[in-house]
């Protein structure tokens, strides 16, 4: 039977509130996801909340109902609550109907198998959530095998890369790593380093991609380092004909990452 | 010989920061843009702010100075400042070197030349101010003739948008228009009008493109009525193999038009 909140001074909503904020999440190993949309996409990928906090009037909704039963029965908390504290929980004007506070959950490179996917995405020094949830849903829809992150980069849990995500953080492994551990863990197996490049006359579609395809994006408004990109087997560039030369960081990982995928769609073979 | 202002009070500082409101942006006419990057990119598309903030400590910077004295000689206003103003300005804790106020720009359809490109960007509905900037920034790099915005889209001279067009907002054409007043422009010339959509078994990748190739992307969380779908010549899915289906609206513009783009470079006889 759910618990009801509907005072904002609650020392749980506080705390939950805080969650906002990469210190509170680091100490309390949580993080906030929020929409019915996302919190199923986790219920389906085998993450529950350990609180899920949902409007009065949405609990007749079939999907909330699914996921209250669902969080209760794993020993989580269900918590009816008021749309004026789900939109102080989520910073937003217009709240989603449930918000959930995860147990934060990490890969480590040696769990990864690289053989499982065709395409992995690396990226570096990424500073925009956004992009960094962009890339997660990229990663999503061309079946990626996960995402490496490299360096300084964002919270893989912030508010906004988890919304920007749309739930692809619970489908997709995310994994931080130094350079230094990824390219000795790259080279122990199978893999072919594909560096963004704007310095490079190899254009991205002319080049053969062979599986697994692990595609290097630097940082956005730098680039990656030299000897990073030194360190690749292969660097390609989008053709750019404008005047800024420079495309989003996550639009150019989704075009590369679609040019591998359709080259693998068109020749399984070299998969 | 540029005026300082130091003081918060300031009233033309309130009312350039009112700008980030759109009501105040529609009144006045009036928008921001911020950083020397799209500043200097404005320049050389030959718009120059009508007042010029810059921190006292950038004045000696190379592009600055030339930004100053453009915007003198075009009878704008440069208007030396601190950080902390610049800060409250852009509403950013770590302020740009410049902010810039700008006279809003608008074209029509009638006054496209249709010919002049061989892609088109149309967005419906489009409402995350992100990803019109980012649309923009991918049409700069596509060589898009323009995007044409129809119905309800969030507002292209928002700051955010602005900020995430990294200048693009200036270079490539914005046009807004109503889908009837749209799709009687395009009927009264070639056009070939290719909506992005999950309803269909067409391959983007298989699809043929004629130019002028205008590109149709729906609203980021429903798509596209069906009678837009019903108007448009080819209708084409990006395959998506994850499990949430759906890819950010941004990213699926740029995967297309990069698609349009390849086979316009591999067969310019269609353009």
């Amino acid at each position: 039977m759910p618990r009801e909140i509907t005072a904002y001074s609650n020392p749980l909503i506080k705390r939950v509130r805080n969650l906002r904020e990469k210190r509170h999440r680091r100490e309390e190993g949580l993080f906030l996801a929020e929409g019915l949309r996302i919190l199923t996409e986790a219920r389906e990928s085998g993450r529950l909340p350990e609180y899920l906090f949902f409007a009065r009037d949405s609990a007749d909704h079939k999907l909330v109902r699914t996921l209250i039963a669902d969080v209760e029965a794993a020993g989580g908390e269900a918590i009816e609550t008021v749309p004026d504290i789900l939109s102080k929980l989520s910073g937003k004007d217009n709240p989603q109907a449930v918000v959930g506070v995860f147990a934060e959950f990490a890969t480590s490179l040696d769990a990864l198998d690289r053989n499982a996917a065709d395409i992995w995405l690396v990226a570096e020094r990424l500073r925009d959530p956004g992009n960094l949830g962009t890339i997660l849903r990229t990663g999503d829809a061309v079946g990626a095998g996960g995402l490496i992150l490299i360096g300084e980069c964002v919270d893989p849990f912030s508010l906004e890369a988890v919304r920007a995500s749309m739930g692809a953080l619970f489908t997709v492994p995310v994994v931080q790593a130094e350079w230094g551990a990824f390219l000795r863990w790259l080279r122990a197996g199978p893999g072919q380093l594909v560096g963004l490049s704007l310095d490079t006359d190899s254009d991205y579609r002319s080049a053969t991609y062979v599986s697994p395809t692990f595609l290097l994006t630097g940082n956005e408004a730098q680039g990656m380092p030299a000897d990073y990109a030194a360190a690749c087997d292969l660097l390609v560039k989008i053709p750019m004909l404008g005047k800024a030369d420079s495309l989003n960081a996550a639009v150019a990982t989704a075009v590369m990452a679609y040019e591998v995928l359709a080259q693998r769609r068109a020749d399984p073979s070299r998969g």
